[in-house]
């Protein structure tokens, strides 16, 4: 069993840790802290978990670097951007391997996470370790990983089906146009005005337009794939349900589509190259061109998964991609990435 | 035309009144209060009735008595309870008619006030004017009032079926249950963590037990239609939709059910009575024992809807019923107030 | 008083139709349509109605020109395509003036009708005197029209902010992408696996890709706005909401935008522009560059409301409207083009 | 490995047996039945499952008893009552052991079941052998059963908190009454105008009154516990949301409850038996008389939890249960009893 610890447990990514860590076969949570639940147990908390032997012990501490590092040889980070920090880099210095679900590691320039995240990066030095925390995108690296800044959640769900394309030269880095939606769990747990039920509830809306701080890390990994520099739109809309996210991508094919002929053939390339990149990840579900993704299907799974169509009217290729936010999009894939690190299969705790 | 103000229009029921005095035929909105909003117009604030010419020009005040009283003949008090009786005062001195919609004037004892507010009463020398506002059954003497105390919603969804039943002696006056669901708009527009969209979606809590505040007001007037001291349970709970209640009550028949033919016979008279007594009224809807309400049937309307079944097996009288609790619960049932009052045909601005 | 039938009026728009004409000051409606509960009165069919005397009266009948001929001026069609023009020929002939909601009259050529709905048109020799029913672009050709093509849901939410673009030469005609969001009542009220609760609820899912029958009416109209023919991308999606429209445009200007200044610039050109064509509208919202709309700030309303964002990074600009589809995207335009046709104010029953 | 099958895998208790028995750690699932699907693998038909490994070999065939029985040690049976009895009894003729979700033999008398099913019971003269799949109640009788009759979802969440209070004597087995809310998957996977999204989103309706089918097994197994016949009320409503009961029970305490002095000392007696009866089991969560459930705990849990109030104005005792309907209110208590049967810890697969 290995020892883990959640900094940062009363927040929606951070109970979500602890919903898979708790079944996880070889982890053990020995510690989750909260300023203000300090004292407490994890079942006293959260009593949706409380039928866990553990939870009864598990205790609530202060989020304190020296104290998770006696306890734990890895660290959580469920924390907002800036404080997450704060706590990385002392537990990197006392030896422990960070999976940080904040967006503090995961740019590799400070300047432009000075110009998404408006301040100074609070650890610019560790920006040169930090492995982007996309497993099939950077397994190998993840694997020796001291510090591995996860994927955000939009970033995960567009990234997984657009890298492949890019790197295989199906489409041209220009004019890339995702537009996301999201369940509320998305906008964390907090007491706001604008995300009361009734606010939310029977409505939709846009948000963060036109410069939404995930472009940052979306761009920085479409570009690496494409090998120039991609400037891509990115809407995301907050929509009535609990999780989910749900991506339609615009995308320009390298290769002209005249008709419904050179479509198909623009498919069959798209389908055997997916096959090849992907067929082999449990995590990644192949739709192909006849049906596209709802997000009851991924709902509480780790999949991401993705259709698309090449549309011989307008030249274009859509493709249409889901994830769970929480799970794929946060703390599954954080234990995905932590599997790797610690050499467990990578499917465990997570099926 | 009437010149109405309102006083805390930020609020849902507040809302609700603008949405609905704005397309009064005879009601001009001079004036809504607001301590957050004064200086701007009720188009700036709620570009959702930017649309109507009025909301252009209608000025947010702060909660001011004198300027109230010189501004409108009626005024609507949407604030919370205590606040309400602070402007109340000086407003009827003004010689201003008030509707009030919060829970200050609705009991006629202030010891029973303290009991279950929690505060002295502020105005106790108000309580024996005030006018319960429920039309159908204190109509005459709302046209006189000067102070309405509007009934609460869950008071509402229990009061109407159950009066009659009491008062013409065909149900026991003990052991009355009121099991009620009600959306969220109930709890109010605040900023609460335990109202944020994903803690009440794909959700349903009781609150409240055993002892909510409206319990007061309820068995005030059961009381009087029973003729003698009413003591009863109340069972509130959240469910995850925006507007409605749905209230089933579980009563005694006076008579004993033995058997499927004194079923029918008792559901017979309970018809007669209703309809001897509901069967002119517009605003209610008498299902009989064959259909039961639904909450999608009364939404964004002003009935209240009721039906009941005869239990020949436990000898009981379920009664269900249904109101919107913004409409009939609150701001429309206001109104309706409000047309009595000032003679105008009662269903007014509400069909 | 104006005579007013609907024909199938136990859809979701024709219930629709019959909640905002029981309360149109002008109009009285003498019949409804519908095979299945002909011989009921519309109370009968539908109890939420029974509060309104009318409804204790108006019959349903079968879908019999003649009688519809015989009892009505005005004649709205809430029937599916195909059947629609089976009942408009007829009463046509006899001199009825018809709001169709299908889409059997709003293509004005036979053979576009051919390819999107795979049937020959059932009356090509009206299409050339059917007006599109879109009351701000088609003013002055509905007051006299006798065949009214009510538009479509989703090209109202597209056609109302890009037409004034197009016509101004603001954007270039090629490459319009619009992704779309759809409360479920859109899909209509048919019991069908894919809309029951559990399978929509929850969830979000595109659908119709790449080729949705809305884009023949959208392209005809902006290709005429254009000048030139105009063929674009429309993405569809179901979301969790009973009503609402949210549509998310990705247009080219036609001037370059560079930087922030000129992004300024284009944008202060846009106000201008939707000022001057939809200043005076009652029914048109502008939120203009700093705020976007929400569906729940138009559901229940004959609104559209649009804003936008004009991108100097990507350089595009991104304008997202907001309609209900039953009132503004069915019945509410329709009412809005009746009260055109018969000469009463615009907004006449839609306050 | 033990090998399972499940017979009517297309519906939502057939769909959440699969989900669990794929990750159940000692379960084989070696066929799945579908009239319908009979052909296909698991995966093809449920893509949510297809990555799981063994999701792409399990066939669905059609429901034959004889290979059924040939496949499989342990059949579960999700499918309608009547038809689960017909595959019940060759299963068990060739030596199977089966689990059944239906109300096939729940009933220890045929003539009650005819009385609540309308029909002949097919096969009386299983039902003495059959055992309530009941776990925490039934635990021992259930490791030696071969016919479990699983027990339905309301009775699940009234009878867990009633029965020990029954058979302690601490509530009169008069006059209990059960008001149930349910999520819409308590209606099942079918095509039906009711439960399409738009009838059941922002609604809520009591249903099935007063004489639904589930009082037959409740009032059965509360008059056991009772030692004389008990007849209940019950009445379930169906509430906008997946998942989730929540019922809320109101019972007679056996001793008189004058004053909250007497009120504490029952809740204190009530506590001290639970804590007794439950406290070790590790599905069964006791809130106390200061917390009472709310859905969102249980969901995608195998919990029943439940607090109570005892009212010292009524007398009465409240008791607040929540279950998953899909989870501990059909397929997860069914893993339970499998467990039990199996020798497999208890929790395995449910954690």
């Amino acid at each position: 069993m290995t020892k883990v610890a959640i900094a940062g447990a009363s927040g929606y990514s951070g109970e979500e840790l602890v919903r898979l860590l708790l079944r996880h076969p070889e982890a053990e949570i020995v510690a989750v802290t909260s300023r203000q639940y300090a004292g407490k147990t994890l079942a006293e908390v959260f009593p949706k978990f409380a039928h866990y032997r553990a939870a009864q012990t598990i205790p609530f501490i202060l989020p304190d670097a020296a104290e998770l590092a006696r306890l734990a040889e890895y660290v959580f980070l469920a924390l907002p951007h800036g404080v997450a920090a704060e706590l990385a880099v002392p537990l990197l210095k006392a030896g422990r391997r960070v999976l940080d679900l904040s967006a503090d590691f995961r740019l590799r320039s400070a300047a432009v996470y000075e110009e998404f995240y408006g301040k100074t990066h609070p650890a610019p030095e560790l920006l040169a370790q930090a492995v982007y925390g996309q497993p099939e995108t950077y397994r190998e690296r993840l694997k020796g990983a001291g510090l591995v800044a996860c994927a955000g959640c939009y970033p995960t769900s567009i990234l997984v089906p657009t890298l492949p394309l890019l790197r295989a030269g199906l489409i041209r880095p220009e004019g890339i146009i995702a537009d996301s939606l999201s369940g509320v769990t998305g906008a964390g747990r907090k007491a706001d005005l604008g995300y009361i039920y009734c606010e939310c509830n029977e409505s939709a809306r846009p948000y963060g337009l036109p410069k939404h701080r995930h472009l940052s890390e979306i761009e920085q990994e479409l570009s690496i794939a494409a090998g120039t520099q991609v400037t891509m739109q990115f809407t995301p809309h907050l929509i009535p349900l609990n999780r989910g996210i749900l991506t339609t991508l615009y995308l320009t094919p390298s290769e002209e589509i005249r008709d419904a002929e050179s479509a198909e053939r623009f498919s069959r390339k798209l389908a055997d190259m997916y096959q090849k990149v992907y067929g082999q990840e449990v995590f990644v579900r192949i739709d192909g061109d006849k049906i596209l993704p709802d997000i009851k299907n991924i709902v509480m799974s780790n999949v991401v998964e993705f259709g698309w169509k090449v549309d011989c009217r307008t030249g274009r290729l859509i493709v249409v991609s889901a994830i769970d936010n929480l799970m794929r999009g946060a703390s599954g894939q954080a234990i995905q990435c932590f599997n790797l690190m610690a050499g467990y299969p990578e499917t465990t705790g997570l099926l």
